[in-house]
């Protein structure tokens, strides 16, 4: 019986989890397949560090060794940085050897160039681990939503922020509190700025366009906001008025174009993602078939995202290649346009007996704070005008707190 | 370019959902398939009845005239109840057509007898719709997780239970008023017991465990308990300590053998089924690579439920019939025996001043009701004692509700 040889490339916490999970469902992947898996190589930086690697495996910092390689079904690729991962990835490609990525950076910026060289060399390209870590949201887009029309997905994507958005609500943390914390955790690098400023949701996010709608926003159009600025205070009268602070990646199609937007936004107690917390991921996929559904779980961490990565490892063997890469889904939803359309916002700053034809007042948290009915237009307005210092759209619908918080919130 | 014949057997609220989507998504069908579906034959009841159904269509009350057609790729099953439907999805095998399926009672009884017939004849058989609506548990049970070894699957599975205990906690109604809301509704039967009663639910959860597991639990074993016995006092109750009353479904595998039961079970604000509200579905999937994940969406409506007979269509007419039908995972789960197992339960009845080495108090709501922390075999004990009226429960982790409540609730 024929085997598939596979190489990981780095052997960092997902290298290392792919490793180890294939060496732990040795069978499972047998019995699916129909046909053994072998790691036959590992690319690493160090060839002097002790690791657990059994003595058959080819361990080396040259990927030509790799290259070179009598059989190689699969290069599995655990590395960070957009380069050399794109050179050593295009390499494999030309090689014939299926790939799979966990690497969203490179992946937004050159998934079209490598989806392109894949379907001119007849292989596959399994990228369920650049979004959502464990969840199998890129897999329910390309697997099973093949009718629906999707108009909108929505999602908790970076599990740093929500982490630290999570630990300033419940122990009443400062946000530089809750980014050590996360730091000590190992949840946030030492340069944060990735997680908190949105660049990683950023990155998970275009991925989600091309899988969803089989294109991209204009990637300078994307209003891209981090959590950097929430303050402990923010998040306290969002608590008093029901409602919890998330970072929220939206996407939208119209029939002219995408939207889409990553930054803080306010959910309350009927939202699907109220509840999802901690290091936790989410996504909200809006079709015109089925409705909305929503997929939760682990975004990150060795295990998970080996899973998405095993899980793909299947696909590549099972599936043959075709266009159904980037599914082509065209979506019909003729929502007014957001500027006209009344929405809910948690508005900071604006004195209690401004009145405004367009605003409606819904809930008084504090002498500073509230929950209003506005356009964005309006609210853009407000905020040039500097009669608000700050506001965040609420995301569905809004409940006020009426039983709990009685004595600090007045319902309008 | 050859065509994909399809009949759909009744038209009722699913039927109709399928024939009219059929239509509306034409252009994505024949883009996915490379072929376009056509509807050939329609089986109704009532002949004289007005519809809405193109001309070219045969509407017939009789089954033989559509076996007789020239061409049947699929049949779509619509219908209620075990019979005659399973005769006539036996002779649709029989004649080489795929067959796809909303019937969870028939499914639930005659599925593994379908999936033989099946691969005897070598079509495929498609029941997504059988279970939780719209939510693609099933595919993603079936093609999605095809490595993770899974150990628990739990739901809400049944709708109208979910709406009429989400009815009396919002508005603080009988169960009565509640049933009378969901019938008007259309929601509910006239009668019930089916919903109420957890039947409904049974019926999924033996074929989520036949595609989890690749096996079922004796029937007679599994515990079925429905929500008619809870109070608007026993949910204003667990209110009061954070909780929420929840009608759902559990399935575990262990080494040696396959747990289920069917019943009304509390969870708390950090649990995903805690904001899964009116008619919604949830599944949580728990497998030994990924963790768990969450899966929510809506769980009946008529294009919901077309909307998973027609990403089956897709399903159906792509695969390869093969023993991939019913997944077989070897799930090596070797938690405690639950009876030894130390869970958290709200108990109504029990003395405040009831001392007992086993039993910890974590949290008292009213005079009569609390939570505790007790193995299964303790709480069984009280029950048959009589020293406590009723029990319930708590799914996951327990946090109660320490500041907004410090009037009603004593954490002890």
């Amino acid at each position: 019986m024929s085997v598939i040889k596979v190489a990981i490339l780095g052997f960092g916490t997902v290298g290392e989890g792919v490793y180890k999970t294939i060496q732990s469902h040795a069978e499972e992947l047998e019995r699916v397949l129909g046909r053994k898996v072998e790691v036959a190589a590992i690319l690493i930086k160090n060839k002097q560090k002790k690791r657990n690697i059994n003595e058959d495996v080819l361990i080396t910092s040259d990927f030509n060794e790799i290259l070179s390689l009598p059989q190689l079904d699969v290069v599995v690729e655990a590395i960070v940085g957009k380069e050399p991962t794109l050179t050593l990835l295009k390499q494999a490609i030309q090689r014939g050897s299926h790939i799979i990525t966990a690497n969203k950076e490179m992946f937004a910026h050159h998934g079209n160039e490598l989806f392109e060289l894949a379907e001119r060399h007849k292989v596959s390209i399994g990228f369920e681990a650049t979004v959502a870590g464990g969840i199998p949201v890129i897999q329910t887009l390309r697997q099973l939503l093949n009718v629906n029309r999707v108009h909108t997905v929505q999602g908790i994507l970076n599990g740093t922020s929500n982490f630290i958005l999570t630990e300033m609500r419940e122990k009443k943390q400062s946000f530089a509190d809750a980014l050590s914390l996360a730091q000590k955790k190992g949840y946030a690098e030492v340069d944060p700025t990735n997680d908190v400023e949105g660049f990683d949701a950023f990155y998970k996010t275009m991925i989600l366009s091309r899988i969803a709608f089989g294109e991209e926003p204009n990637w300078q159009d994307v209003e891209r906001v981090g959590i950097s600025s929430i303050t402990s205070e923010l998040i306290e009268t969002a608590e008093k008025l029901g409602l919890r602070f998330k970072h929220i990646a939206s996407i939208n199609k119209t029939c002219s174009h995408i939207n889409a937007a990553v930054k803080p936004v306010l959910v309350g107690k009927s939202h699907p993602f109220y509840s999802v917390e901690g290091v936790e991921n989410a996504v909200n996929v809006h079709s015109d078939i089925v409705g909305r559904i929503t997929l939760q779980g682990p975004g990150a961490g060795m295990f998970p995202t080996a899973s998405a990565v095993i899980e793909d490892l299947v696909y590549v063997c099972q599936n043959q290649p075709s266009n159904k890469n980037f599914t082509i889904t065209t979506a019909e939803n003729n929502e007014v346009k957001k500027g006209n359309k009344i929405e809910l916002w948690l508005i900071q700053g604006l004195s209690k007996n401004y009145h405004h034809p367009l605003i409606t007042w819904v809930a008084q948290a504090t002498d500073e704070a509230a929950v209003i009915q506005a356009t964005r237009e309006e609210i853009e307005e407000l905020l040039i005008q500097q009669k608000a210092t700050c506001c965040f759209p609420i995301l569905g619908e809004y409940e006020p707190e009426s039983k709990n918080q009685e004595e600090t919130v007045a319902i309008l």
